[in-house]
């Protein structure tokens, strides 16, 4: 049976944004040996019965009122699952798609508490839902040891609940998506500054159920920095957090909810630090020459303490691959010049700038740039990137239906060891893809101690096994990963990076963790088999954290 | 009988140190009220029997090694409590000191986990105890349920670990003072730029367990953004975490470590981001006419993202103290000269700037006081803060000596409610200590939504029961805070702050942190009384956290 998935409420990128420049597509076949003109159309997913007893749909109707409990296969199938690439092959009919049971619509943080009681004695699983952006497997509907499973979308949790201009803070509510958000904070003056990729879809709770990281937050902190303030609701009751901009009144609990994944509770409502919406933003594109000395450059602008609010290098493949794209006379008159200028291996940067007028900018700008070498090509090629920021995940449908495996896949770790990470993970990814494959790299967060690693893959897809084909290439890149860096900089735990969380936290983080998450949902109907791993070791030796590396 | 309080591990403030200027001391007298000239010697404390058996002394000796047991009555005593007011008071003979029944001196982390684990076995607690420095009793020694109670001091960690110096980090062991740990990283360049007022006995595990703050932690940043990794010894096993600069692995784990007083474990180790020396240091002085503009115009700074490393407002009462206490024709002088500037209520702002040369401190200053309308004294003004900057707690107990109550406590809120909140507090203690007392107010750290505010207190002392004086006045300041800020904004919790952690992070919240404990510590013998409130309400209403504040 062939159903129509209803994306109604969150929209999905239409197929005229999925579009790729078929000269792109030329030169992706050619690059990485997939048959030019290809097709592999997607098989619709067979949706199951809904398996929520009418009792339990009874009492959720109650709660949030007639219309507001869906059941259709359309709207399940909408929620089914998030935007990695193993999620879209399952849309696509490859492999196991977890459909939810049903949708259901709570209208204030207090029918989302109400919700949760009821799923807690009608033995039903809740998978909270946002934009259903995750990419690691952070919505699937897993049911765990339940009855049954809900999706459980904020999309009416839509506010502004408050705005304090002189403090610069905003409560606002969890299913707002970020262009929302900035809308209604806009009419104040003010914006969040967050722009991930996933900027079109991805909602306010969910950057802070998962530690977001946006384009911009070398200049704006990443989520957790603007979080002043949560409103969680528990199976237990409701618990709020935020009295002050800092506080010793023991450990930071905020930061123990903030990346909690919907397994603690659902982020109702979220007390944001604000900055003032910018008149002015320029975006500049350089060139370094190499992968050492670009990330050189940018751990000095960090250690300097003036980084751009974007900064952004990618290594000799991914900017070979921006000037292949761009295609043409003009990408071999840029590579002469650049080899004219001692550029033999272009690395791109892009710096973007954000202030209330032309002088802040331009002040900026020159503090960061005081004593970089790089050579200047100026805001054309800032402005490209700025004109195709979101189209990453707009373009993938189109590049699975041209037979492509296209996922993306992200780390940091400490300067003194980014490159042998960047070379670790190219390299397992390359043995496990086949040489064919493109890999590519860029930095996108710098910190004064380290940055992220953020990688691009593209490979012809194995037309037998693509799910087994991507699974092993991503353990690959895991083990990899293990011991140099951290197993997520912004894309979160989910189901894909469970196994790997002891890894990083140690048997005694996910002791802490579980003994947590017992305290705020004791049956355990929240988000199961997300964040918290299923364990498999009985204690094990802690994990190699910082302190104590002995490599003076 | 008469003991010798044996302080050698840790030096205590000299006698030299701890003078008074006459003319302030005659200032003072007059001005609360105490006799000229009255002087309230100390009676020295009684020291039970250790009440630690001799099995468990075995244990430990086997664990640390003959000569790391203390039992003697001065190496007990040196341990008995921390620096608050009411410490200094019990120390005094005022009130009931709480006596460790023995000092152990762990030499390395490992030896750590083995001292917890036999304090299991033989029914000991464990009060974690690095400079002695807490002024919210946090290291009283508390036994608790248990059969005795241990200081655990941890002076004979003292090792730099590891720098790296790419990276910038460093690994340092836990009893490092701020000092010796400042001393170790400047052989590399380097430093931590912690500078709270205890610097001169506070430890880096302190530091840590605490969220301490700083005088240039507007430029610095508080200890917990320092912190990069944490080694913490508990009941259980040992725990290490700080994979990279920043993650989505869950929730940040790091920020449950730090803050947690010792009541999760102990630390042993702290991964720590440094920053260069600072070649340049520049203090200047200046004076803004009353509290209102005072505060806007940190608060400007602090928006602009253009704060002084050092960035201090003192209000009226302070600013006029200060001025009382220089003294003479130069005051008077001053004054009129303000008055003609149009400033007649002065408010003392002190900024300071750190720079590898003198180009980059002109270039800062320039971007800091850019539009700010201030009466500029000039640098002599601002080094004499910086020569004065650790007298407080040198000056103690020359004031306890001379009959004076004197005791600081500090919180923080949001910038809409700040001057609330200083009202607030300030009225709270002029009613409980009368209008005599003295109440000085300062802004010592400023956020873009926030700032913190540090009261100090000066009154008679009541000769009857001092003790119970403070405890009221202490009591009804705490009372004016709920609602409007922390409960402390870097002094911690302590046995002090616990009975308000409630209100501020919620019934839940405390579930949550008895959770952790029972993981971490499942017989309790770490720190008892410390942090986590005994439950005197089972459930309770939600705190006032900042998201849902419905006061737009």
């Amino acid at each position: 049976m062939t159903e129509r998935i209803d994306h109604t409420l969150r929209g999905r990128w239409t197929t005229e944004q999925a579009q790729l420049p078929p000269h792109a597509l030329t030169w992706l076949h050619a690059r990485i040996g997939t048959g030019a003109g290809a097709v592999t159309p997607a098989r619709p997913p067979a949706v199951p019965d809904s398996a929520l007893g009418d009792a339990a749909r009874t009492a959720l109707d109650d709660v949030v009122g007639p219309g507001h409990v869906r059941v259709d296969p359309g709207s399940r199938l909408g929620r089914a699952g998030g935007l990695s690439y193993l999620d879209l092959l399952r849309q696509r009919g490859d492999g196991d798609l977890a459909v939810p049971d049903a949708v259901v619509l709570p209208g204030t943080p207090e029918e989302v508490t109400e919700v949760l009681k009821t799923c807690v004695e009608h033995d039903v699983a809740v998978v909270p839902f946002g934009g259903g952006t995750s990419v690691v497997g952070g919505v699937t509907a897993l049911r765990g040891d339940k009855a049954a499973v809900i999706a459980l979308d904020l999309a009416r949790l839509d506010r502004l609940v408050s705005v304090d201009p002189v403090s610069r803070l905003a409560v606002l509510q969890a299913g707002l998506t970020a262009p929302e958000a900035d809308r209604l904070l806009a009419a104040h003056g003010f914006t969040l500054g967050h722009v991930p990729q996933s900027y079109e879809r991805a909602t306010v709770g969910g950057f802070a159920a998962t530690r977001s990281a946006g384009q911009a937050s070398s200049g704006y902190g990443r989520f957790e920095d603007l979080v002043e303030g949560v409103r969680l609701s528990t199976p237990v009751g409701e618990w709020r957090l935020g009295a002050a901009p800092a506080s010793a009144a023991g450990p930071d609990l905020k930061q123990l909810v903030v990346g909690s994944e919907g397994a603690f509770g659902v982020i109702t409502e979220v007390g944001v630090r604000l900055r003032p919406r910018p008149a002015v933003e320029r975006y500049e594109g350089f060139f370094v020459d190499g992968w050492a000395r670009g990330a050189d450059v940018v751990r000095d602008l960090a250690q300097r303490r003036v980084l751009a609010d974007v900064t952004r290098l990618s290594d000799v493949d991914e900017s070979e691959v921006s000037l292949a794209l761009a295609g043409g006379w003009k990408t071999t008159a840029l590579k002469a010049y650049l080899r004219a200028r001692g550029i033999g291996r272009p690395c791109l940067l892009v710096l973007g700038w954000h202030g209330r007028d032309r002088q802040e900018v331009r002040r900026r700008r020159r503090e960061t740039l005081r004593g970089v070498e790089a050579v200047r090509l100026g805001t054309p090629l800032g402005e490209a990137w700025r004109h195709g920021r979101f189209n990453g995940p707009r373009q993938r449908d189109a590049l699975l239906e041209a037979g492509v495996c296209v996922e993306t896949l992200e780390t940091a770790a400490h300067w003194s060891r980014l490159s042998e990470l960047r070379t670790a993970v190219r390299g397992a990814l390359v043995d496990a893809l086949g040489d064919g494959c493109l890999v590519m790299c860029h930095i996108s967060h710098a910190y004064e101690t380290g940055a992220s690693l953020y990688f691009t893959v593209l490979a012809a897809r194995d037309a037998d096994d693509p799910v087994r084909q991507w699974q092993v290439a991503k353990a690959a890149a895991g083990e990899a990963i293990a011991g140099l860096g951290t197993i997520t900089h912004h894309h979160a735990v989910g189901t894909d990076h469970a196994p790997y969380l002891e890894g990083e936290v140690g048997a005694l983080g996910v002791d802490v963790l579980a003994s947590v998450k017992r305290a705020l949902d004791p049956t355990g109907v929240l988000n199961p088999g997300k964040l918290i791993p299923g364990r498999t070791l009985a204690g094990g030796s802690p994990p190699a954290g910082l302190a104590s590396r002995d490599d003076r």
